[in-house]
C-alpha cells in the first residue's frame, strides 16, 4: 500500500478450502508462482502437523520447493540462516493459530524486516486466521460477538504490512461484526475489513483488493460517522455509529483501500 | 407511519429485563399511561405462564387491569367478545413465541382488524420478538446466521403496522446481520431494524423512533446500493451489497424512519 511496495498481500478468513477446489491457496500458488514458498507456522502450537498439511497442499498445487520455517523463540527469528531460507522466495504463507505468538515472535526481528523487505520487492505474502489479523498495522487479539461497546476489544500492534485498516476473520462464521465496529468506533480513521471462512483479499500494490472465494468480505467505513460517545462514555457501555458506510462484497468484485470505494465487478 | 396513526409502536428485541429495572416495560406503562392493557400471548406455546409473567410485572409496574387474551384458533380472533376486551384499552402487548402462530391466527380475523383500529386511534402497541417481527408488512420467519445469501430467508406477510421496514430481533446476540442484509437486498426499497435483546425502538406518530433499553438498534438502509447481483446468481449464492448505510444506535437516540437519517441525541 505504500509507494514502493511492488508485493501482494492474500489475507484470508480462516477455515481456507484445503480439499475441494482449494480456490484460494490454487490463486496463491498462481500469484507466487511456483516457486520457492516458505510456510511460516509461527502462530501455532502444532507447527509439524500445520506445516506438514500445508506441504502436502502445495506441492499438490504444483509448488516443487515448500520450506516451512518454524520459530519458536526470537532467537531463531534472528538466526543467521534466516536469509539463506529466504533466497528467492517468490511467496510467504503465514499460517492460522495465535496473532500474539507471530508479533510476539517476529517483532523487531531479522525475520519480521525481512517480511517487510520480500514484500516491497514483490513477494506475495499470504496469512490465515491469525496470519490475517497481524497484517494490518493494528490488530484485533480478543473481543467477544455482539453488541458494539466501548474498551472491550483486546488490540495489540500488528506487522503493520497494511496501514490504517483492521482486519478480522471467521467474520460472518462468528458474528464479529460488533468487535470490527467497536475497532472503528474506537478510531474512525481506521478501515474495518472482516473476512468470512474461506474467503480472502487479494490487495494489489496500487491499493485495490479483489476478493476471492466462497463467502462474503464486509468493509466498514465509518469515516463520514457524524455521531460518537466513545469519549462519554463508559468502559462496556454500547457505542453509537451513524452512519457507518458498509459494503458486502463476494468473489470477483473489488475495491479500492485508498479511496474508499467499491468497484464494479470485472 | 402513515399519515392518519396516533398510536405508538414499542418493538422489542426479546429478552427484555422483568427483574432489574424493567426499562422496556416500565416505558410501556408510561405511554400505555396505567389504564387497562391487554397482554396478547398468540404466539407462545405456553399462554398461561407466559401470561401469568407478563401480569406480574405489569401490575407491579402500577397496570390495575392486565387483561390476558389467547387466542388458539381464529374462531376465537372472530369471537363477539373481542370488542368488549378491547374496551378502553389503551396498550397491547404482543408475546414472544412463533411469528406464523400471530399472523396466522389474527391474520384478517375481527382481533387482527381492531389492532390497526387501535393503533390508528391512539393506543401502543407492544411487541417483544416473534411479537415485534410481526409489526413490519413483510417479517422473517427463519434464516440462518452468516454471510447474506441469495434465498435462504424464509419471510411471510406481518401484521402490516409499520410499512416499507423488516424488523429482526435477537439482533446482535444471534448474528444475524446476514439475513437482515439478505432481506434488504432482496428489494432496496425495504429498511432493515435489527433490534438487541433487552432494546426497544419507541416508533411515534410523526416517523421518528427512539431507542431504548441496554443494547442498541441496527439500521440497515441499502437504497442508495449501487451493486446488485440477486437476479443473475443462484440461491445460496453470496450476496453483494454496496454500499449500504447502517447506523447502530444505543439508547436515547433517534432515528426518522422517513427521512432515513439520524437524529442527534436529546
Amino acid at each position: 500500500m505504500s509507494e514502493h511496495v511492488q508485493g501482494k498481500l492474500l489475507i484470508i478468513g480462516g477455515a481456507e478450502d484445503k480439499t475441494g477446489d482449494k480456490k484460494i491457496l490454487k490463486r496463491f500458488v498462481e500469484e507466487a508462482g511456483k516457486k520457492p514458498v516458505v510456510v511460516l507456522t509461527a502462530a501455532t502450537e502444532y507447527p509439524r502437523r500445520v506445516g506438514a498439511e500445508y506441504t502436502e497442499v502445495l506441492q499438490g498445487l504444483g509448488v516443487h520447493d515448500v520450506r516451512i520455517l518454524d520459530v519458536a523463540d526470537r532467537g531463531q527469528a534472528n538466526s543467521e540462516e534466516i536469509p539463506h531460507l529466504l533466497t528467492s522466495v517468490s511467496g510467504v504463507f503465514l499460517t492460522g493459530g495465535d496473532q500474539l505468538r507471530i508479533t510476539g515472535l517476529l517483532g523487531g526481528t531479522l525475520l519480521g524486516r525481512s517480511l517487510h523487505n520480500l514484500y516491497e520487492k514483490g513477494v506475495i505474502i499470504a496469512g490465515t486466521s491469525a496470519g490475517a489479523s497481524v497484517m494490518s498495522d493494528t490488530m484485533i487479539v480478543g473481543g467477544e460477538a455482539g453488541t458494539p461497546r466501548k474498551n472491550t476489544l483486546t488490540m495489540a500492534p500488528g506487522l503493520g504490512l497494511l496501514r490504517s485498516i483492521v482486519v478480522d476473520q471467521h467474520f460472518a462464521q462468528r458474528g464479529r461484526i460488533g468487535r470490527l465496529l467497536e475497532a472503528v468506533a474506537h478510531n474512525p480513521y481506521v478501515l474495518g475489513i472482516g473476512i468470512d471462512e474461506d474467503t480472502a483479499i487479494l490487495v494489489h500494490p496500487d491499493g485495490r483488493f479483489s476478493v476471492v472465494g466462497s463467502q462474503t468480505v464486509t468493509v466498514i467505513d465509518a469515516s463520514e460517522s457524524v455521531a460518537s460517545n466513545v469519549s462519554e462514555s463508559r468502559p462496556g457501555q454500547p457505542l453509537v455509529l451513524s452512519p457507518v458506510r458498509m459494503h458486502v462484497l463476494p468473489e470477483e468484485y473489488e475495491f479500492d483501500l485508498r479511496r474508499r470505494v467499491f468497484l464494479p465487478a470485472g
